[in-house]
Protein backbone atom coordinates (compact mmCIF):
# COMPACT_ATOMS: atom_id res chain seq x y z
CA UNK A 1 0.00 0.00 0.00
CA UNK A 2 1.34 3.47 -0.88
CA UNK A 3 1.05 7.06 0.64
CA UNK A 4 -1.80 7.28 -2.40
CA UNK A 5 -4.23 4.83 -0.96
CA UNK A 6 -5.91 4.18 2.70
CA UNK A 7 -8.01 1.51 3.67
CA UNK A 8 -11.57 2.41 4.91
CA UNK A 9 -14.30 -0.06 6.01
CA UNK A 10 -16.78 -0.46 3.50
CA UNK A 11 -20.28 -2.42 3.74
CA UNK A 12 -20.06 -4.53 0.23
CA UNK A 13 -23.07 -6.08 -0.99
CA UNK A 14 -22.14 -8.97 -3.65
CA UNK A 15 -25.87 -10.80 -4.71
CA UNK A 16 -27.56 -8.61 -2.17
CA UNK A 17 -26.38 -9.58 1.13
CA UNK A 18 -23.52 -7.75 3.04
CA UNK A 19 -20.27 -7.78 4.53
CA UNK A 20 -18.65 -5.87 6.30
CA UNK A 21 -15.01 -5.43 4.94
CA UNK A 22 -11.98 -3.00 4.11
CA UNK A 23 -11.52 -1.58 0.53
CA UNK A 24 -8.83 0.21 0.00
CA UNK A 25 -9.28 4.02 -1.80
CA UNK A 26 -7.70 6.86 -3.58
CA UNK A 27 -6.41 9.42 -1.16
CA UNK A 28 -7.30 12.58 -1.90
CA UNK A 29 -6.69 15.64 -0.26
CA UNK A 30 -6.43 19.43 -0.84
CA UNK A 31 -3.15 21.03 -1.28
CA UNK A 32 -2.44 24.98 -0.93
CA UNK A 33 -0.23 26.95 -3.28
CA UNK A 34 0.78 29.75 -1.00
CA UNK A 35 3.71 32.49 -2.28
CA UNK A 36 5.86 34.98 0.03
CA UNK A 37 5.27 38.38 0.07
CA UNK A 38 7.40 40.11 2.29
CA UNK A 39 6.74 39.07 6.17
CA UNK A 40 3.28 37.56 4.68
CA UNK A 41 1.94 34.80 2.44
CA UNK A 42 -1.00 34.79 0.62
CA UNK A 43 -2.84 31.54 -1.38
CA UNK A 44 -2.28 31.32 -5.08
CA UNK A 45 -4.16 28.40 -5.81
CA UNK A 46 -5.66 25.61 -3.92
CA UNK A 47 -6.16 21.99 -5.87
CA UNK A 48 -7.22 18.62 -5.36
CA UNK A 49 -4.72 15.84 -5.18
CA UNK A 50 -3.30 12.87 -4.68
CA UNK A 51 -0.24 13.19 -1.53
CA UNK A 52 2.89 12.40 -2.62
CA UNK A 53 5.19 13.85 -5.13
CA UNK A 54 3.73 17.25 -4.60
CA UNK A 55 7.51 18.80 -6.09
CA UNK A 56 6.53 17.03 -8.93
CA UNK A 57 3.53 18.21 -9.22
CA UNK A 58 3.58 21.81 -8.05
CA UNK A 59 6.56 22.12 -10.31
CA UNK A 60 4.92 20.70 -13.56
CA UNK A 61 1.67 23.43 -12.55
CA UNK A 62 3.88 26.29 -12.36
CA UNK A 63 5.33 25.21 -15.69
CA UNK A 64 1.63 24.87 -17.50
CA UNK A 65 0.61 28.08 -15.98
CA UNK A 66 3.79 29.81 -17.38
CA UNK A 67 4.77 31.19 -13.91
CA UNK A 68 8.28 28.85 -13.59
CA UNK A 69 10.14 31.65 -13.45
CA UNK A 70 8.74 33.43 -11.25
CA UNK A 71 9.34 31.07 -8.72
CA UNK A 72 13.10 30.63 -7.19
CA UNK A 73 12.20 27.89 -4.33
CA UNK A 74 9.32 25.78 -2.87
CA UNK A 75 9.20 25.44 0.50
CA UNK A 76 7.58 23.07 2.40
CA UNK A 77 7.39 21.46 5.74
CA UNK A 78 6.12 18.24 7.60
CA UNK A 79 3.69 19.77 9.91
CA UNK A 80 1.56 21.41 6.88
CA UNK A 81 2.02 18.46 4.65
CA UNK A 82 -0.73 20.28 2.48
CA UNK A 83 0.64 23.43 1.95
CA UNK A 84 3.46 24.40 -0.43
CA UNK A 85 5.06 28.02 0.23
CA UNK A 86 6.47 29.47 -3.52
CA UNK A 87 9.57 32.13 -2.83
CA UNK A 88 10.35 34.26 -5.91
CA UNK A 89 9.07 37.56 -7.85
CA UNK A 90 6.10 38.12 -5.67
CA UNK A 91 4.44 40.84 -7.61
CA UNK A 92 4.11 38.65 -10.69
CA UNK A 93 2.81 35.69 -8.29
CA UNK A 94 0.22 38.50 -7.29
CA UNK A 95 -0.50 39.12 -10.45
CA UNK A 96 -1.50 35.52 -11.00
CA UNK A 97 -3.13 35.18 -7.75
CA UNK A 98 -5.55 38.00 -9.29
CA UNK A 99 -5.94 36.75 -12.66
CA UNK A 100 -7.89 34.15 -11.22
CA UNK A 101 -5.92 31.00 -10.74
CA UNK A 102 -7.14 31.16 -7.13
CA UNK A 103 -9.83 28.52 -6.70
CA UNK A 104 -11.83 29.00 -3.42
CA UNK A 105 -13.42 25.65 -3.91
CA UNK A 106 -11.95 23.95 -1.16
CA UNK A 107 -9.55 24.72 1.86
CA UNK A 108 -6.25 23.98 3.33
CA UNK A 109 -6.58 20.21 4.67
CA UNK A 110 -9.53 17.76 4.29
CA UNK A 111 -11.01 18.50 7.77
CA UNK A 112 -11.41 22.54 6.48
CA UNK A 113 -13.02 21.74 3.62
CA UNK A 114 -15.67 19.13 5.34
CA UNK A 115 -16.56 22.15 8.31
CA UNK A 116 -16.88 24.82 6.08
CA UNK A 117 -18.69 22.65 3.93
CA UNK A 118 -21.42 21.24 6.79
CA UNK A 119 -21.82 25.08 7.59
CA UNK A 120 -23.36 25.52 3.65
CA UNK A 121 -24.66 22.50 3.19
CA UNK A 122 -28.39 21.73 3.19
CA UNK A 123 -30.25 19.05 5.50
CA UNK A 124 -29.99 15.73 3.79
CA UNK A 125 -33.53 14.65 3.97
CA UNK A 126 -34.53 11.59 3.23
CA UNK A 127 -38.10 9.99 4.62
CA UNK A 128 -38.41 6.90 2.30
CA UNK A 129 -36.91 3.68 3.91
CA UNK A 130 -34.30 1.85 3.08
CA UNK A 131 -33.10 1.18 -0.59
CA UNK A 132 -33.14 -1.66 -1.42
CA UNK A 133 -29.62 -3.48 -3.05
CA UNK A 134 -31.91 -5.07 -5.75
CA UNK A 135 -33.06 -1.09 -7.01
CA UNK A 136 -29.43 0.18 -6.34
CA UNK A 137 -27.94 -2.22 -9.05
CA UNK A 138 -30.28 -1.41 -11.05
CA UNK A 139 -30.05 2.54 -11.67
CA UNK A 140 -26.66 2.26 -13.54
CA UNK A 141 -28.49 0.57 -16.37
CA UNK A 142 -31.34 3.20 -16.35
CA UNK A 143 -29.19 5.95 -16.39
CA UNK A 144 -27.37 4.70 -19.09
CA UNK A 145 -30.79 4.27 -21.06
CA UNK A 146 -30.90 7.81 -21.14
CA UNK A 147 -27.58 8.64 -21.99
CA UNK A 148 -26.70 8.13 -25.84
CA UNK A 149 -23.45 10.03 -26.00
CA UNK A 150 -21.71 7.53 -23.62
CA UNK A 151 -21.95 4.48 -25.66
CA UNK A 152 -21.63 6.28 -28.73
CA UNK A 153 -18.14 7.97 -27.52
CA UNK A 154 -17.15 6.44 -24.71
CA UNK A 155 -16.42 10.16 -23.47
CA UNK A 156 -19.06 11.49 -21.76
CA UNK A 157 -20.13 11.39 -18.17
CA UNK A 158 -23.60 11.31 -17.42
CA UNK A 159 -25.51 12.76 -14.27
CA UNK A 160 -29.20 12.09 -13.25
CA UNK A 161 -31.65 12.26 -10.21
CA UNK A 162 -33.97 9.13 -9.40
CA UNK A 163 -37.19 9.17 -7.15
CA UNK A 164 -36.57 6.86 -4.07
CA UNK A 165 -38.95 4.26 -6.11
CA UNK A 166 -35.96 4.62 -8.79
CA UNK A 167 -37.80 6.83 -11.53
CA UNK A 168 -35.83 8.56 -13.47
CA UNK A 169 -36.46 12.30 -13.27
CA UNK A 170 -33.71 14.26 -15.17
CA UNK A 171 -30.64 12.99 -16.85
CA UNK A 172 -27.81 14.86 -18.40
CA UNK A 173 -24.17 14.38 -20.27
CA UNK A 174 -21.18 16.21 -20.36
CA UNK A 175 -16.99 15.61 -21.11
CA UNK A 176 -17.02 16.91 -17.41
CA UNK A 177 -18.42 15.07 -14.79
CA UNK A 178 -18.85 18.14 -12.51
CA UNK A 179 -20.38 19.84 -15.46
CA UNK A 180 -22.78 16.81 -15.34
CA UNK A 181 -23.89 17.17 -12.32
CA UNK A 182 -24.35 21.08 -11.94
CA UNK A 183 -26.82 20.73 -15.08
CA UNK A 184 -29.07 18.31 -13.01
CA UNK A 185 -28.93 20.74 -10.23
CA UNK A 186 -29.25 23.61 -12.21
CA UNK A 187 -32.63 21.64 -13.64
CA UNK A 188 -34.00 21.31 -10.54
CA UNK A 189 -33.20 24.71 -9.39
CA UNK A 190 -34.89 26.16 -12.48
CA UNK A 191 -37.91 24.62 -11.79
CA UNK A 192 -37.69 25.28 -7.84
CA UNK A 193 -36.71 22.04 -7.18
CA UNK A 194 -34.24 22.66 -4.65
CA UNK A 195 -33.29 21.12 -2.36
CA UNK A 196 -33.43 18.14 -3.87
CA UNK A 197 -34.93 16.16 -0.79
CA UNK A 198 -35.67 12.29 -0.99
CA UNK A 199 -33.60 12.16 -4.34
CA UNK A 200 -30.97 9.72 -5.44
CA UNK A 201 -28.14 11.43 -7.51
CA UNK A 202 -26.24 8.68 -10.14
CA UNK A 203 -23.24 8.86 -12.00
CA UNK A 204 -21.06 7.40 -14.14
CA UNK A 205 -18.47 8.81 -12.81
CA UNK A 206 -15.89 7.91 -10.09
CA UNK A 207 -16.86 9.83 -6.47
CA UNK A 208 -14.52 12.53 -5.71
CA UNK A 209 -14.78 15.50 -2.89
CA UNK A 210 -16.46 17.70 -5.72
CA UNK A 211 -19.26 15.92 -6.54
CA UNK A 212 -19.88 14.78 -2.61
CA UNK A 213 -20.01 18.76 -1.78
CA UNK A 214 -22.09 19.53 -5.26
CA UNK A 215 -24.64 17.06 -4.02
CA UNK A 216 -24.40 17.95 0.07
CA UNK A 217 -24.81 21.76 -1.17
CA UNK A 218 -28.12 20.78 -3.13
CA UNK A 219 -29.36 18.60 -0.30
CA UNK A 220 -29.23 15.49 -2.22
CA UNK A 221 -28.96 12.63 0.46
CA UNK A 222 -28.12 9.99 -1.72
CA UNK A 223 -24.95 9.54 -4.02
CA UNK A 224 -24.57 6.22 -6.66
CA UNK A 225 -21.57 6.40 -8.57
CA UNK A 226 -20.53 3.62 -11.14
CA UNK A 227 -16.41 4.30 -10.22
CA UNK A 228 -14.61 4.06 -7.31
CA UNK A 229 -14.97 6.86 -4.42
CA UNK A 230 -12.31 8.64 -3.26
CA UNK A 231 -10.94 9.06 0.59
CA UNK A 232 -11.94 12.57 0.70
CA UNK A 233 -15.45 11.67 -0.74
CA UNK A 234 -15.84 9.01 1.65
CA UNK A 235 -15.35 11.64 4.47
CA UNK A 236 -17.25 14.04 3.61
CA UNK A 237 -20.34 11.96 2.74
CA UNK A 238 -19.90 10.56 6.49
CA UNK A 239 -19.63 13.53 8.40
CA UNK A 240 -22.13 15.54 6.11
CA UNK A 241 -24.69 12.35 6.69
CA UNK A 242 -24.49 11.45 3.35
CA UNK A 243 -25.39 7.79 1.84
CA UNK A 244 -22.63 7.40 -0.75
CA UNK A 245 -22.38 4.05 -2.82
CA UNK A 246 -19.91 3.32 -5.59
CA UNK A 247 -18.34 0.58 -7.84
CA UNK A 248 -21.97 -0.47 -8.62
CA UNK A 249 -21.30 -3.16 -11.16
CA UNK A 250 -21.75 -6.54 -12.21
CA UNK A 251 -24.03 -7.77 -8.96
CA UNK A 252 -22.30 -5.94 -6.53
CA UNK A 253 -21.66 -2.27 -4.70
CA UNK A 254 -19.87 -0.59 -2.04
CA UNK A 255 -21.31 1.54 0.95
CA UNK A 256 -18.31 4.19 2.11
CA UNK A 257 -20.99 5.87 4.20
CA UNK A 258 -24.63 6.38 5.64
CA UNK A 259 -25.13 2.71 5.51
CA UNK A 260 -28.49 2.50 7.12
CA UNK A 261 -30.43 3.71 3.98
CA UNK A 262 -30.04 0.87 2.52
CA UNK A 263 -31.10 -2.49 3.46
CA UNK A 264 -29.56 -5.29 4.08
CA UNK A 265 -30.39 -9.11 3.93
CA UNK B 1 -26.48 12.11 -33.41
CA UNK B 2 -27.16 14.36 -30.39
CA UNK B 3 -25.47 17.70 -29.95
CA UNK B 4 -23.18 16.30 -27.73
CA UNK B 5 -21.15 14.68 -30.16
CA UNK B 6 -19.20 14.53 -33.89
CA UNK B 7 -18.21 12.15 -36.30
CA UNK B 8 -14.09 12.68 -36.53
CA UNK B 9 -12.48 10.54 -39.24
CA UNK B 10 -10.01 8.64 -37.46
CA UNK B 11 -7.59 6.14 -37.99
CA UNK B 12 -8.55 2.74 -36.44
CA UNK B 13 -6.01 0.19 -35.93
CA UNK B 14 -7.14 -3.38 -35.57
CA UNK B 15 -4.69 -6.29 -35.87
CA UNK B 16 -2.34 -3.89 -36.97
CA UNK B 17 -3.67 -2.79 -39.86
CA UNK B 18 -5.04 0.88 -40.11
CA UNK B 19 -8.44 1.63 -41.60
CA UNK B 20 -9.88 5.28 -42.25
CA UNK B 21 -13.04 5.86 -40.80
CA UNK B 22 -15.66 7.85 -38.72
CA UNK B 23 -15.77 8.18 -35.48
CA UNK B 24 -17.98 9.83 -32.89
CA UNK B 25 -16.21 12.17 -30.49
CA UNK B 26 -17.93 13.92 -27.51
CA UNK B 27 -18.13 17.21 -28.07
CA UNK B 28 -16.08 19.50 -25.78
CA UNK B 29 -16.22 23.72 -25.86
CA UNK B 30 -15.28 26.30 -23.79
CA UNK B 31 -17.93 28.43 -22.49
CA UNK B 32 -17.45 31.84 -20.92
CA UNK B 33 -19.76 33.39 -18.07
CA UNK B 34 -19.89 37.16 -18.06
CA UNK B 35 -21.53 39.31 -15.80
CA UNK B 36 -23.31 42.95 -16.77
CA UNK B 37 -21.61 45.93 -15.16
CA UNK B 38 -23.47 49.07 -16.49
CA UNK B 39 -22.55 49.29 -20.41
CA UNK B 40 -19.57 46.89 -20.10
CA UNK B 41 -19.22 43.38 -19.09
CA UNK B 42 -16.67 41.26 -18.08
CA UNK B 43 -15.78 37.71 -17.47
CA UNK B 44 -16.45 35.59 -14.72
CA UNK B 45 -15.39 32.57 -15.27
CA UNK B 46 -14.24 30.13 -18.79
CA UNK B 47 -15.43 26.19 -18.38
CA UNK B 48 -15.21 23.59 -20.34
CA UNK B 49 -17.95 21.42 -21.04
CA UNK B 50 -20.10 20.04 -23.83
CA UNK B 51 -22.33 22.07 -25.44
CA UNK B 52 -26.17 21.91 -25.00
CA UNK B 53 -28.58 22.33 -21.31
CA UNK B 54 -26.33 25.43 -20.55
CA UNK B 55 -29.09 26.79 -19.07
CA UNK B 56 -29.48 24.03 -16.73
CA UNK B 57 -25.22 24.14 -15.86
CA UNK B 58 -24.90 27.68 -15.48
CA UNK B 59 -28.17 27.74 -12.68
CA UNK B 60 -26.04 24.68 -11.29
CA UNK B 61 -22.99 25.64 -11.47
CA UNK B 62 -24.18 29.58 -9.67
CA UNK B 63 -25.89 27.53 -7.09
CA UNK B 64 -22.87 25.45 -5.99
CA UNK B 65 -21.22 28.82 -6.03
CA UNK B 66 -23.40 30.00 -3.81
CA UNK B 67 -24.80 33.03 -6.20
CA UNK B 68 -27.76 32.35 -7.54
CA UNK B 69 -29.37 35.31 -5.47
CA UNK B 70 -27.08 37.73 -7.83
CA UNK B 71 -28.08 36.32 -10.75
CA UNK B 72 -31.62 38.04 -12.08
CA UNK B 73 -31.58 36.10 -15.48
CA UNK B 74 -28.86 34.84 -18.22
CA UNK B 75 -28.65 36.21 -21.62
CA UNK B 76 -27.41 34.39 -24.52
CA UNK B 77 -27.05 34.60 -28.27
CA UNK B 78 -26.94 32.51 -31.25
CA UNK B 79 -24.43 34.61 -32.48
CA UNK B 80 -22.30 33.88 -29.87
CA UNK B 81 -23.32 29.92 -28.61
CA UNK B 82 -20.14 30.30 -25.88
CA UNK B 83 -21.16 32.84 -23.95
CA UNK B 84 -23.62 33.31 -21.61
CA UNK B 85 -24.15 36.37 -19.74
CA UNK B 86 -25.31 37.61 -16.38
CA UNK B 87 -27.24 40.54 -15.72
CA UNK B 88 -27.87 40.63 -11.62
CA UNK B 89 -26.04 42.49 -8.66
CA UNK B 90 -22.62 43.47 -10.84
CA UNK B 91 -20.94 44.11 -7.40
CA UNK B 92 -21.26 40.59 -5.56
CA UNK B 93 -20.27 39.58 -9.46
CA UNK B 94 -17.64 41.15 -9.71
CA UNK B 95 -15.98 40.22 -6.16
CA UNK B 96 -16.80 36.74 -7.19
CA UNK B 97 -14.61 37.14 -10.21
CA UNK B 98 -11.68 38.90 -8.06
CA UNK B 99 -11.99 36.16 -5.58
CA UNK B 100 -11.23 33.53 -8.20
CA UNK B 101 -13.54 32.09 -9.94
CA UNK B 102 -12.68 32.93 -13.14
CA UNK B 103 -10.14 30.86 -14.88
CA UNK B 104 -7.74 31.76 -17.44
CA UNK B 105 -7.47 28.57 -18.21
CA UNK B 106 -8.81 28.41 -22.04
CA UNK B 107 -10.51 30.77 -24.19
CA UNK B 108 -13.83 31.56 -25.34
CA UNK B 109 -14.27 29.53 -28.02
CA UNK B 110 -12.46 26.32 -29.09
CA UNK B 111 -10.64 28.05 -32.48
CA UNK B 112 -9.42 30.69 -29.50
CA UNK B 113 -8.19 28.62 -27.14
CA UNK B 114 -6.05 26.99 -30.52
CA UNK B 115 -4.23 29.69 -31.25
CA UNK B 116 -3.51 30.97 -27.82
CA UNK B 117 -1.92 27.57 -27.70
CA UNK B 118 -0.28 27.75 -30.37
CA UNK B 119 1.70 30.66 -29.66
CA UNK B 120 2.72 29.41 -25.75
CA UNK B 121 3.53 26.11 -27.06
CA UNK B 122 6.62 24.14 -27.05
CA UNK B 123 7.66 23.13 -31.14
CA UNK B 124 6.70 19.10 -30.77
CA UNK B 125 10.01 17.32 -32.34
CA UNK B 126 10.14 13.71 -32.95
CA UNK B 127 12.54 12.68 -34.88
CA UNK B 128 12.69 8.60 -34.18
CA UNK B 129 10.55 7.68 -37.09
CA UNK B 130 7.30 5.90 -37.49
CA UNK B 131 6.04 4.04 -34.18
CA UNK B 132 4.99 1.02 -34.69
CA UNK B 133 1.20 -0.60 -33.66
CA UNK B 134 2.32 -3.16 -31.55
CA UNK B 135 4.51 -0.90 -29.35
CA UNK B 136 1.70 1.48 -28.88
CA UNK B 137 -0.69 -1.66 -27.92
CA UNK B 138 2.07 -2.32 -25.17
CA UNK B 139 2.28 1.06 -23.66
CA UNK B 140 -0.79 0.85 -21.41
CA UNK B 141 0.41 -1.84 -19.29
CA UNK B 142 3.37 -1.09 -18.94
CA UNK B 143 2.17 2.09 -17.56
CA UNK B 144 -0.05 -0.05 -15.73
CA UNK B 145 2.65 -2.05 -14.06
CA UNK B 146 4.21 1.10 -12.51
CA UNK B 147 0.75 2.10 -11.29
CA UNK B 148 -0.18 0.22 -8.02
CA UNK B 149 -2.35 2.51 -6.83
CA UNK B 150 -5.45 1.82 -10.01
CA UNK B 151 -5.06 -1.60 -9.46
CA UNK B 152 -5.65 -1.68 -5.79
CA UNK B 153 -8.29 1.30 -5.76
CA UNK B 154 -9.94 1.61 -9.08
CA UNK B 155 -10.13 5.03 -8.27
CA UNK B 156 -6.22 7.04 -9.38
CA UNK B 157 -5.11 7.85 -12.94
CA UNK B 158 -1.55 7.39 -14.02
CA UNK B 159 0.42 9.52 -16.84
CA UNK B 160 3.98 8.40 -17.63
CA UNK B 161 6.54 9.18 -20.25
CA UNK B 162 8.33 6.37 -22.77
CA UNK B 163 10.81 6.92 -25.02
CA UNK B 164 10.47 6.22 -28.55
CA UNK B 165 11.59 2.79 -27.84
CA UNK B 166 9.07 2.33 -25.39
CA UNK B 167 10.95 2.39 -22.57
CA UNK B 168 9.26 3.57 -19.41
CA UNK B 169 11.19 6.88 -18.24
CA UNK B 170 8.79 7.76 -15.07
CA UNK B 171 5.38 7.47 -13.86
CA UNK B 172 3.07 9.24 -11.17
CA UNK B 173 -0.82 8.56 -10.09
CA UNK B 174 -3.18 10.85 -9.16
CA UNK B 175 -6.97 10.94 -8.26
CA UNK B 176 -6.74 13.86 -10.60
CA UNK B 177 -5.84 13.20 -14.35
CA UNK B 178 -4.00 16.74 -15.00
CA UNK B 179 -2.67 16.30 -11.91
CA UNK B 180 -1.06 13.20 -13.08
CA UNK B 181 0.14 14.75 -16.04
CA UNK B 182 1.49 17.50 -14.19
CA UNK B 183 3.41 15.29 -12.37
CA UNK B 184 5.45 14.31 -15.31
CA UNK B 185 6.09 17.56 -16.54
CA UNK B 186 7.54 18.33 -12.98
CA UNK B 187 9.57 15.68 -13.27
CA UNK B 188 11.14 16.38 -16.33
CA UNK B 189 11.27 20.09 -15.23
CA UNK B 190 13.19 19.38 -12.24
CA UNK B 191 15.74 17.28 -14.54
CA UNK B 192 16.21 20.10 -16.95
CA UNK B 193 14.41 17.74 -19.09
CA UNK B 194 12.10 20.07 -20.81
CA UNK B 195 11.21 20.57 -23.67
CA UNK B 196 9.87 16.23 -23.62
CA UNK B 197 11.22 16.08 -27.06
CA UNK B 198 11.10 12.42 -28.62
CA UNK B 199 8.73 11.29 -25.74
CA UNK B 200 5.62 9.66 -25.80
CA UNK B 201 2.88 11.01 -23.34
CA UNK B 202 0.72 8.00 -21.67
CA UNK B 203 -2.42 8.51 -19.74
CA UNK B 204 -4.63 5.80 -18.01
CA UNK B 205 -7.92 8.59 -18.47
CA UNK B 206 -9.24 10.04 -21.64
CA UNK B 207 -8.21 12.73 -23.55
CA UNK B 208 -9.83 16.57 -23.34
CA UNK B 209 -8.17 19.79 -24.33
CA UNK B 210 -6.30 19.84 -20.83
CA UNK B 211 -4.36 17.28 -21.13
CA UNK B 212 -3.45 18.19 -24.93
CA UNK B 213 -2.56 21.34 -23.66
CA UNK B 214 0.06 20.22 -21.28
CA UNK B 215 1.59 17.92 -23.33
CA UNK B 216 1.88 20.93 -26.13
CA UNK B 217 3.26 22.91 -23.57
CA UNK B 218 5.70 20.51 -22.22
CA UNK B 219 6.55 19.62 -26.35
CA UNK B 220 5.58 16.04 -26.31
CA UNK B 221 5.10 15.41 -29.64
CA UNK B 222 2.78 12.06 -29.52
CA UNK B 223 -0.40 11.34 -26.47
CA UNK B 224 -1.34 8.14 -26.14
CA UNK B 225 -4.43 8.21 -23.92
CA UNK B 226 -6.67 4.39 -23.21
CA UNK B 227 -9.57 6.07 -23.11
CA UNK B 228 -11.43 8.64 -25.99
CA UNK B 229 -10.86 12.03 -27.14
CA UNK B 230 -13.09 14.79 -27.16
CA UNK B 231 -13.02 17.26 -30.35
CA UNK B 232 -11.22 19.71 -28.64
CA UNK B 233 -8.34 17.45 -27.83
CA UNK B 234 -8.44 15.98 -31.64
CA UNK B 235 -8.58 19.86 -33.24
CA UNK B 236 -6.09 20.81 -30.44
CA UNK B 237 -3.11 18.15 -31.29
CA UNK B 238 -4.08 18.00 -35.35
CA UNK B 239 -3.50 22.20 -35.00
CA UNK B 240 -0.62 22.38 -33.08
CA UNK B 241 0.79 18.99 -34.88
CA UNK B 242 0.83 17.11 -32.21
CA UNK B 243 0.13 13.00 -32.49
CA UNK B 244 -2.82 11.80 -30.67
CA UNK B 245 -3.98 8.14 -30.23
CA UNK B 246 -6.82 7.01 -27.77
CA UNK B 247 -8.88 4.03 -26.81
CA UNK B 248 -5.90 1.76 -26.84
CA UNK B 249 -7.64 -1.54 -25.54
CA UNK B 250 -8.31 -5.21 -26.74
CA UNK B 251 -6.10 -5.22 -29.63
CA UNK B 252 -7.20 -1.88 -31.12
CA UNK B 253 -6.16 2.07 -30.79
CA UNK B 254 -7.60 5.26 -32.79
CA UNK B 255 -5.75 7.78 -34.24
CA UNK B 256 -6.93 11.32 -34.01
CA UNK B 257 -4.25 13.19 -35.16
CA UNK B 258 -0.58 13.44 -36.63
CA UNK B 259 -1.25 9.93 -37.89
CA UNK B 260 2.11 10.12 -40.15
CA UNK B 261 3.79 9.32 -36.62
CA UNK B 262 2.05 5.95 -36.27
CA UNK B 263 3.58 2.98 -38.97
CA UNK B 264 0.53 1.42 -41.39
CA UNK B 265 0.64 -2.13 -42.75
Amino acid sequence: MSDATAAYPVQAYRDEAAVQQNDLLAVEEPLELRFADGDESHTLSVMLRTPGHDTELVTGWLSAERLSDAVERLEGSPDTPNVVTLHGDAQRLRGAARAGLTSAACGVCGAGSIERLSVQAEAAIWTAGALSPALILALPERLSAAQPGFSATGGLHAAGVFTPRGELRCAFEDVGRHNAVDKVVGWAALRGGLPLSNSILVTSSRAGFEIVQKAALAGIPIVVTVGAASSLAADTAGALGLTLVGFVRSGRFNVYAGAERVAGK
